[in-house]
């Protein structure tokens, strides 16, 4: 069953009911899950995501290492109760303030760090195989979208055709949003506002009948699962516009494979057909932009490395070419290079002609 | 003369027609204009922003010193009035990609870093008294806004009412916006995202008849020309809701007085009128906050005093009250620890609460 099919109340529900069986058959609470370590995170050939493998931990609550943890665990599952009920939702910046107090009688906090009740709300969507989104707890908000897509949220229809220079404002949770209406034929992601605006402005959208998505640096998880949800509902291929730079790399790695901290959450957030367009070491060639190479760093050979060694990058010949070429050339470059030559360079000729000529990296 | 009442287009070809004529006379060319050093910065206690003193800068063509910069400045402006020409903005750093190339015969780069033609274009803010908006160069683009207002923007009518939980993404210019009806009674600007979405789930901009926007972190130009313009057009009051701690009230100074880099600027995007609402040192007291301190450390003590010695929270009482109060409690204190009384606590009680008593700081 997919985490959208489940019912989050009633997932809360039955794990608490299954403690309350355990604490009146005398037994030692226990909660089990899949190990959340990086000795468990696999690369699956099959679904080319990452994800969890077989092993399974316990938490029970007579165990001096396990007691604050379970307590914790049981903590933000009210707190997401809570959440359920009154249907409102929090950031993991509220849910730690909420679980932040001293037990009565003790000098003891619930939580006393922020990383602690996120860690619980992580377990926590695996015990109830529930999303984070879907327990009413929210991440960062983050990007803009523009193109022509219709849809219904919080009873407002919102036209993503019709919003000016700045477009609809991406929130943090985007599964209640329903599509109404999607016309287009493929979507590009980038990681810059500012090349966004480049596009929104030269009608980038309305011309090749495609969507423009952008966050700033890191993809957030609302536009990770937007994207989703537009490739899985509308087959909407989606293309990553990131800088021929380790970052921009990783960006695309994220979004396509899923990360190793979310590898639990690989089959909401991670989209293994997007695609990468640009910018590739071919095209510093092909469109003459080695003079606007900035010269790698030791932080930028570390990462490079680090990335060629990725399990899904090793056995990939094209982009092992790209690392090499990196390397050769000693030196990254960012999209915005590609305005040297010309204000409309990008949305006139370099991206027409990269997607007509299917120039993409899998 | 206000700034948006001149003609960029215009104001490039006197600077250009002023060199030519220079030239035909076989004098030197010169530019003059405001000196921008932190020495010429001055706090205008009338206006209470930030702004340039009397000190004048000249840069002349045959002068080793400053030859390389007066090509850099004329390199900008041409590349400025290109956009105004074609009708296209673009980035800061879109301009510098535009601007670097090597010069014939020679091995010197017109610029050779972003901060070069940055600088260039502060410098013909002043030389053209036109921001860098009207330029047709974009700063970042950043945050969400919602509430009862209606503009039109890019031929598009945009009800900021009804754009669902996302809002509107907020560009990166906003100079031609149009605004249709602006039904609000003042307008809350906060620092962060998640306390944006906190507000907007529960209605308050419908309940209270306001405006709700926010940007993460550092506010941008853009949004704080949008405020400004509310305040100048609507005489809508802007209230400031931040972390107590350095950064919250800076991004409050900033907001207010004008930046020291910017200075120039003040007059498009100091808002002297706007007001801190919260956190303040009382809150802390009056919500029974205290257990939710953060012990500052030693780099929030010396932002602390560096605060503490701008001259326009010197003389003000209640601020230097609040530094104290801060510096007692050795603590600093997050807008989210509200949260901790309850999910809507914020909405509920906290913001109408202070608002209808006025608890304000100026």
């Amino acid at each position: 069953m997919k985490k959208q099919e489940k019912k989050p109340a009633k997932e809360l529900e039955s794990f608490g009911k299954k403690l309350v069986v355990d604490i009146d058959k005398g037994r030692n609470p226990t909660i089990e899950f899949s190990l959340r370590t990086l000795s468990n995170v696999v690369y699956d050939t099959k679904t080319k995501t990452l994800g969890l493998g077989e092993k399974q931990q316990q938490r029970t609550f007579f165990n001096v290492g396990h007691a604050k943890k379970f307590m914790q665990t049981l903590e933000v599952a009210k707190i997401s109760k809570t959440l359920l009920d009154v249907q409102k939702h929090a950031s993991l910046r509220d849910v730690f303030y909420m679980a932040k107090r001293t037990i009565s009688q003790s000098n003891i906090n619930i939580v006393d760090d922020q990383v602690e009740s996120d860690k619980a709300i992580e377990d926590l969507e695996l015990i109830t195989d529930c999303s984070r989104e879907q327990l009413n707890i929210n991440a960062n908000k983050m990007g803009s979208v523009a193109g022509n897509v219709v849809i219904e949220d919080s009873g407002d229809t919102i036209n993503w055709a019709r919003l000016g220079s700045g477009g609809w404002s991406i929130p943090s949770n985007v599964e209640e949003i329903e599509f109404k209406s999607v016309k287009a034929k493929y979507i590009i992601y980038m990681e810059k506002q500012a090349v966004w605006e480049r596009l929104h402005e030269d009608k980038f959208w309305e011309k090749q009948n495609c969507l423009i998505v952008t966050s700033q640096g890191q993809t957030t998880r609302g536009i990770r699962r937007l994207l989703q949800r537009l490739y899985e509902e509308y087959k909407l291929p989606i293309y990553v516009l990131a800088d021929f730079d380790g970052w921009g790399f990783y960006i695309y790695s994220v979004l396509k494979f899923g990360s190793i901290s979310l590898a639990h959450m690989s089959e909401e957030l991670a989209i293994p057909s997007a695609k990468f367009l640009g910018i590739t070491a071919d095209d510093a060639i092909n469109y003459d932009l080695k003079k606007h190479f900035i010269k790698l760093k030791d932080v930028d050979y570390s990462r490079l490395k680090q990335i060629a060694d990725y399990d899904w990058f090793k056995k990939n010949k094209e982009w092992q070419r790209q690392f090499k070429m990196m390397k050769e050339f000693g030196a990254k470059l960012e999209i915005q290079a590609l305005s040297s030559k010309g204000i409309t360079f990008i949305s006139d000729k370099y991206l027409p002609e990269k997607i007509k000529k299917q120039e993409l990296l899998d």
